[in-house]
């Protein structure tokens, strides 16, 4: 299954995402590299290497999850100022892997910051001494499952010598596809903004949260800017910018041991300096950066497993943010709204029932629920002019938008789902083989 | 789909239900009638009364969702010390019916109490006055469709007329048969045991969160007794009982504006006066009551919609039964771990994402796995016996066992629940017709 994103971006995006693609190229201080360390049996790369030159200032949100995998352990615990590479590997997720998988991350760290070390000596004027604590890394695949450490080491070296200073739109794409695991299709996504009078590059590329061969629920995201911005503020604008878009999807309810999603700034746009994130000249960046984390978001929920319609769900006027976010997700995660949308049926009742159980106050006097244009609840009441038949060809689109005005604020959220399909069974009832 | 409750029931008390059925029969001070009211287009009986002649004592447990139907409400607002009718319909939730279905209820009950009122003084030696407040309603069905007020009010005298003062088994079959929406079997438990040396019965009937016609999730259980126990004395039991029973069970983490417990007992046994619930002559009636009711909780589960395979899941030795509690429904809820368990794949690591987003804190070095009898996660890591072709032999019974011991505290919980099937999409993504 999967269904083309492009139903669901509007003409006009869809035009200029086109546009765009065309210019996704290099971004100054980067280097990308992809190998297949053999992972899936040399069917695939599953290997790649984000290299910054100079070192870039970084964020990074990680899984909301208890038990973390060791990489997100390893990343947490690196207290520096650049990272100098993200080594990011499909098919293990490097979780529930215990001391091992820790000392796997910490010999591969090891030795890539000895090669590139190597690298500075042979390619700079003033080469820099690269360390461990330099490198973070991204994992993904099947949990509990021995660390493939031996397999990745053997393949730093080709990563290492791999490294061309420019990148084009081919090496995007391969580094989008060496993340994948299930993921129907690779996830980039790139905006340009200003800083100032500075032109500014950000690129993203993520997973979604389909299953691997088929473990774990694993979404990552990384953006690349050659802005140059402070650790605090990109951390400030990762987090804010994070909360109405890959904290605003759902798939399947499900949280990996490995999410993450990290920024990267190398700096080499030298536009003039940031101090706070309320400063004017960074309101374009800010923009620019959410549109980028909302397009890979989207990509993620339209690529989930099995999905065959884009859902968008409107609270609009509660009290608080929060009792927003709580009626969202009570029914983006409701597997009888979203086996009603399967089924083409404008099964409003069920999306009563998914706001009546978020826990959150309702007064039925205030409530009023739209699907589409289409008005079924006015104020507590069946609209007097709708007509299920209009609601039942609505049901036909791939792209469906529920709007609950709760009435009793002016707070609202949006989240973002797929529809709930027997593909989605057979993904994750299939064993793995 | 749906399978065979026995599968899953040992076969000690598979005997012990075969034999205890032959003994359902009356129930002192009880009678039951039902009729079809039409509402399934005269198919099939619909509407089913509880009628207590001299009064009984009860208690009531109903839905958390913040969206209450009309019946709910109505049986909220009647403040009385005896109930002496039950009134259940299928077919119309009267959720989301407006002042149209709470006015439907008290006209409802303004005719059977003129009605009862009628019978008794035909009937009794000293005829008691019935009121409205004395009759309370359950309703499971299609939310926001107008309740069918007339066709119901139409069948009240029928079913006074039909009233019998003894009941026998299948009078109770046809009182469960009668409730039921997309249940594939009708559920009854019962129980016998002693207050003091009095013999006392206990008998359920429950519904189960199938959608219906297919609209909403409701759960409708109903315990009547012959034992003489006061209104606080029923509440505290019912509440205490219902914890571990139809509060330990998810199917689809979807709850309904109608679920509602109740408890009713007539006092002919004629006990010994319970003036505390830790009364010692209580204890047998307790136990006996947490059987009836879990029992009536897992054939709930057993025949949820499209499930192949019963779930138990046992959290053991947390810091608290909240945190045990959050562990089992977060592994309960899980798409990914309930969908693994149809493909008939061990896949634990699933379980331990499922462990790691319910928000307690774990000690991983403490946390330990099982399926079934087979150790899988010893103390953090995986059991040096694990052997993947004996899980995957496990995998293939009907009923699954998942037990966590999470080893920081003394707490536990067991939850149960059932797989995600194909069917279960097809069921609910079936357009009402």
């Amino acid at each position: 299954m999967g269904f083309n994103l492009s139903n669901f971006l509007d003409s006009k995006s869809k035009n200029r995402k086109m546009n765009q693609f065309q210019d996704l190229n290099h971004l100054d201080g980067l280097s990308i590299s992809v190998v297949s360390a053999n992972l899936y049996g040399n069917k695939r790369d599953d290997l790649v290497m984000f290299y910054f030159r100079e070192g870039a200032n970084f964020a990074s949100i990680y899984t909301q999850s208890k038990i973390l995998s060791e990489n997100i352990k390893w990343n947490l615990s690196q207290k520096t100022q650049k990272i100098f590479s993200l080594l990011i590997n499909a098919r293990n997720a490097n979780s529930f892997t215990g001391e091992h998988g820790y000392k796997s991350m910490q010999q591969i760290a090891d030795l890539i910051s000895k090669e590139l070390t190597e690298k500075q000596k042979e390619d700079e004027e003033i080469p820099l001494i690269i360390k461990p604590k330099n490198i973070i890394f991204g994992c993904t695949g099947t949990i509990g499952e021995k660390f493939p450490v031996e397999k990745i080491k053997f393949k730093i070296s080709d990563l290492v010598k791999n490294i061309k200073y420019t990148q084009n739109k081919y090496l995007w794409m391969k580094a989008a596809l060496g993340i994948m695991t299930t993921d129907k299709q690779p996830k980039i996504s790139m905006e340009k903004c200003e800083i100032g009078q500075t032109p500014i590059k950000i690129y993203g590329i993520a997973k979604g949260s389909g299953m691997i061969h088929p473990n774990m629920a694993t979404t990552l995201g990384y953006i690349f800017t050659d802005a140059e911005i402070s650790n605090d503020i990109l951390k400030k604008l990762l987090k804010k910018n994070v909360e109405n878009t890959f904290n605003a999807i759902s798939c399947d309810g499900d949280t990996s041991t490995n999410d993450m999603i990290s920024i990267f700034s190398t700096g080499k746009a030298k536009n003039s300096t940031i101090k706070s994130i309320h400063d004017k000249k960074i309101k374009s960046f800010d923009i620019s950066l959410n549109k980028v984390l909302l397009n890979l978001a989207k990509r993620v929920v339209a690529d989930g497993e099995g999905a065959s319609k884009f859902i968008t769900i409107n609270i609009l006027n509660t009290k608080t943010e929060e009792d927003a976010k709580k009626i969202a997700f009570s029914i983006a995660n409701s597997p009888l709204v979203k086996t009603a949308i399967t089924g083409e049926d404008p099964n409003w009742g069920r999306v009563i029932m998914a706001i009546g159980k978020s826990g959150v106050d309702i007064n039925l006097q205030k409530l009023s629920l739209k699907f589409g244009d289409i008005v079924i609840v006015s104020k507590g009441k069946v609209h007097n002019e709708y007509k299920e038949n209009e609601a039942v060809d609505y049901m036909k689109s791939t792209n469906i938008v529920i709007s609950v005005e709760v009435g009793n604020g002016n707070k609202s959220f949006t989240a973002y789902t797929m529809n709930l399909t027997k593909e989605y069974i057979d993904i994750n009832a299939d064993y793995r083989s």
